[in-house]
C-alpha cells in the first residue's frame, strides 16, 4: 500500500517545539518524535518497554525522552538509558527511526533504518530562499493517501470543489498534458487571455501590476516519489510570455503538498504555499494560509466520502481519463517503488 | 431481511426541493435522489463512475445531476450524459432506480427496476383530500425496521413509553383483537366510557364538542406490505356509536407511519398524522407535529436499546403474546413476501 | 480474564436511590440493579423476556421492577411476576444474581448464584466507624482491570503522573518491598525525614500539628482478591515512630479502590478515601473528594492509552521490575482464582 523505505514529512518543525513529544503514526508505525538536547529530532516507537505506556504521553527532560508513567528514560536509539532505582542494561529495546529536519519539516524514514540516507531528502528551490515566503498547515484526512495525490494531480476539480475561490470554468475547458520523466510526473495546464480569479487579482495588485486586464495562467503539477506534489501556479499579463514572462510581468507561487500515509485509509496532509511575491509581508502570509486552509478543507469531505464509497464497493474499477493521467502515472511510480521494495525484501540475506 | 421488489417511501417531497441532491441508503442500496427539469424525481446509485465520489455531494443543474468532484453529468437512467472535455459514450453505467412521487412523498423500488409498477403504490383516502390535513416528520432509527412495526402494531406500549402524553391505563387494560385478511393485518382496541386524554380533549374542543364527558376511544392499526402502518384513532361522545358515530359527534385522525429499511439494523421512519378535524388550522398542524415528534422520540431510545440487546443475545427467542399478534402477523406477511422474492430469483431464466 | 464466582462492587448505594433501576455490565454480564420494597437491592439480567427491552429503561413500582416498554413486572428471582392482561406462569425466566449491600456499596456475585455467600464480602475497619470519614466517586475506564491493579500496587507512578499534587521525588527514590501472605499482597514504601506534600500539610494543620517540619511518610498497598486495593497512607512528625507513632503525632487515611471488570478491556473504578482525621468535617470530605477525583482522572488517559498500545501489540511481553512486584503478585493471585474456578467447572457433576 505504501513504500516504507523512503522519507516522509512527519511533522512541521514547530510541532516539536515547547519540549513536548509528539505521537504520530506513519505507514502504520506508531512513532513518538521529540527534540534532543542539541535540537535535532529523534524518533522511536511510541511504546514504553516497561509497561507499554505511550511515550508520547511523557515529557522531554534535557533532551531525553521520559515515560510519563514511571520515569523510564528512553534513548534516541531505542535503548533504555535509565530508570529510577533500576539497572536497565537488560531491558528490551524498541525500534528507533531515522529522522531529519529539513525545510521547516521533520522527516522520517519508517522502513529499514540502516538504509536511510538523509541526502535523499529532496531540496526545493523555494526553501530557505529569501525571495520566497512560506506558510502552511496540517490536516488529518481519513482517506487513502493516493486519493489526495489524484486530487492534486488533476486540478480540474477546482472548477467544482472550489467554485467560489480558485476555481474557474476555464480550468475545466482547457486540456491538460501529462509527461513522465523517470519518476517525475508533470501535468500542465496553460490558460491564455482569461480573467484572473480573485486570489491572483490580489497578488497582481500587491506586485504593482494591473488586475483588470486579461492574463495567462498556469498550473504545473509535479509529482515526485514517494508522495510529494509541488504545483507551480501563477499568472502573467497577457502577451508577455506567460510562464516564461519576465519577473516584472508575472506573479507566481508553488503550492506545497507533503502527503504522508498513516494507515491504508488515512493520511497526514501538510499543505502550504511558497510564494514569489511580497515575501516579507507577514500579514499576507497569514491571509493566504487562512484562505488556503479554507479551500483545502473543501476537499476533505469529498475525499473522505470518496474513500467510504470505495471501501463499500471495493470491486469497482475507476475510470482513468486524460485528466486523471497525472494521478494514474503517479500511482505507477508508487507501484514501481513498492515492487522494488518487495524484491529487495525477498532477496535479502 | 427485507423485500426489495416493492415500493418504499424514500423521502418527503420537500427534501428534494431547493435543487440539492439527497443521498439516502434504502435496503442497503446507496441511492441519490434528485428532481429533474420537469420536477419529477429520479434516483441512481450514489457513486460517480469516474472516481467513486458520492453524487449526493454534487448539485443539480437544469434538472441534471452533476458530480461535485469533476463535473460528470449523470443521466436519470444511470448512463453518463456528459463530462467537460470527455467523450462519455464508453463510460460504465451505474444502477438507476424506479422512483415516483405520491401523497407528498418520494417512493423508491430498490429491487429490479423492470418489475416496478407505479400503480402498486398504495393510495390513502386522506391523501390529497381537502377535508383532511397532514403534518409529519422524519427520524433515523438504529434498529431493525420490524421492531418499529412491532411497536406500532401493539399500542399497549403507550401506557408505559408515553405515560405523560397519549398513554392511559385503559389502553393496557382493554384487550385488543388482531385479524388477518390476506396481506392486511388489523389490530383493534375499543375503549368505552373513558376520560379523553389531553390530546383528544383539545381536538374535541376545537371541533365544538364538550371535553369533560366520557368518550369512546378507538385505535385500529393497519399493517399493509411491505412496511406501512396506518392507525385509525379517534374519540366519540359516549353513546353515539363510537367509531361509527356520526361526524358531528366524533373527532378522528390517521397516524401515518412509513417505515423504510436502511440496513439490517437501521431504518428510516417517516411519521405523521392526517387529521379529519380543523384541516385548515395551520397552527394546529404545527402543534400536532411538534407533539408527535416529541412523543415518537420517546420510542427511539427504547427501540435502539432493544436492538442492542437483541444483537447481544441473538439466540434468545422473544415472546409472542396476544398483544404482540399484530407484529407477529405482520412479520408473517413479510416472510411470505421474502419467500416469494427468493423463489422468483431462483426460477428466473 | 476475570473470576466470576466472587463478590465485586457494582454500585455506590446512592446510585439505587430515587427509585430508578441501574443498568451496569459486570464481568460481561448485563445486569439491572434496583432496590426492593424493603430497601434491599436485587439484580437480574437487563433483558425483558417479552421483547428484549432493557429493564434498566423501566421503573421501580412499590419495590418491583417494571419494564418500560409493555409493563411486564419482573421478580427479583428472574421469574415474571405479572403483566397487564397476561397469564405469566409459562413465561421464560431470566438470570438473577446474588447481591448484597455493605459499607455503602452494592455488591454482586456475577457467577453461580448458588455459591454466593454474603459472609465472604470483606469487612473494613474504617467502614461504619465514627472515627473515620469516607468520600469517593466512580470512573468508567476503558482498560483491562488488571492495569488498574498494577497502577495502584506501584505508586512510583505518582512522581510522574501526579507530579503536581501527591507526587514527590522521594517516592521514586525510596525502594518498596512486596510481601505475599496467601492471597494477600502488600507493597510498602516508607520515606523518612521528607517534606510533606501539599495534601498532607493540609491534614497536619487540620489535626493541630506543625506542617513545616520533616515527616515520615508511608504508603502500604494491600491487594486482596478478587480486585480490591486498600492503601494505607499517612505522615507522622519525624522521630515519633513513623507508621507506629501515637495518634497525636500522625495523620493517616486509607485510599479505597474497588475495581470491577466490565469487559476484557474495560472496568468500573470506585475510588475513595477513608480518613482518620477530622471525620466530622463535611467540607473537608468534599474537598478531598474533588481533589482525589482530579488526581485519579490523571491516570485515566494513561491507562486507556496503555490499553490501546497493548491491544495493538498483543505479542509484546511487559517488564516485571521490583517496583512492579505488587502488580505481578496480585496477578498471580488472580491466576490462581481463575485456575480454581476452571477446575471446579470441569469437575462439576
Amino acid at each position: 500500500m505504501f513504500a516504507k523505505n523512503t522519507w516522509y514529512v512527519a511533522a512541521r518543525s514547530e510541532e516539536l517545539d515547547g519540549g513536548k513529544p509528539l505521537g504520530r503514526k506513519v505507514c502504520n508505525e506508531a512513532i513518538v518524535f521529540y527534540r534532543q538536547a542539541d535540537g535535532t529530532p529523534a524518533a522511536v516507537e511510541d511504546f514504553c518497554p516497561h509497561r507499554g505506556a505511550p511515550l508520547s504521553l511523557g515529557f522531554v527532560h534535557e533532551g531525553r525522552l521520559v515515560c510519563g508513567y514511571h520515569g523510564l528514560e528512553m534513548g534516541c536509539d531505542g535503548q533504555v538509558v535509565a530508570m529510577p532505582g533500576q539497572r536497565v542494561r537488560g531491558f528490551p529495546c524498541i525500534r528507533s527511526y531515522a529522522v531529519a529536519e529539513r525545510h521547516g519539516f521533520v522527516w522520517v524514514w519508517p522502513g529499514d533504518k540502516a538504509r536511510a540516507d538523509a541526502s535523499l531528502i529532496p531540496s526545493f528551490h523555494w526553501a530557505g530562499n529569501a525571495e520566497w515566503a512560506y506558510g502552511g498547515g496540517y490536516y488529518h484526512v481519513k482517506a487513502d493517501y493516493r486519493l489526495m495525490i489524484d486530487n492534486l494531480m488533476d486540478l480540474t476539480h477546482e472548477t467544482y470543489v472550489h467554485a467560489n475561490s480558485i476555481g474557474q470554468k476555464e480550468i475545466d475547458e482547457t486540456p491538460c498534458t501529462t509527461k513522465v520523466d523517470g519518476d517525475h510526473v508533470v501535468t500542465s495546464r496553460f490558460m491564455h487571455g482569461i480573467e484572473a480569479p480573485p486570489f491572483w487579482k490580489l497578488a497582481l495588485r500587491g506586485h504593482g501590476l494591473p488586475d483588470d486586464g486579461p492574463v495567462d495562467r498556469w498550473q504545473i503539477c509535479h509529482f515526485t516519489p514517494p508522495t510529494h506534489v509541488m504545483i507551480e501556479v501563477g499568472v502573467a499579463l497577457q502577451g508577455h510570455g506567460g510562464y516564461d514572462a519576465s519577473a516584472d510581468k508575472k506573479v507566481s507561487a508553488v503550492v506545497v503538498d507533503f502527503i504522508t500515509p498513516e494507515t491504508e485509509t488515512s493520511h497526514h496532509y501538510f499543505w502550504g504555499m511558497a510564494r514569489h511575491f511580497q515575501p516579507h509581508d507577514a500579514a499576507l502570509t497569514q491571509a493566504i494560509r487562512e484562505g488556503q486552509g479554507r479551500i483545502f478543507g473543501e476537499d476533505m469531505e469529498m475525499l473522505e466520502r470518496q474513500q467510504a464509497n470505495l471501501s463499500a464497493w471495493p470491486e469497482r474499477k475507476l475510470l482513468a481519463l486524460n485528466i486523471d493521467a497525472g494521478g494514474v502515472q503517479s500511482r505507477r511510480v508508487i507501484e514501481r517503488l513498492l515492487a522494488a521494495e518487495a524484491s529487495t525484501h525477498t532477496t535479502a540475506p
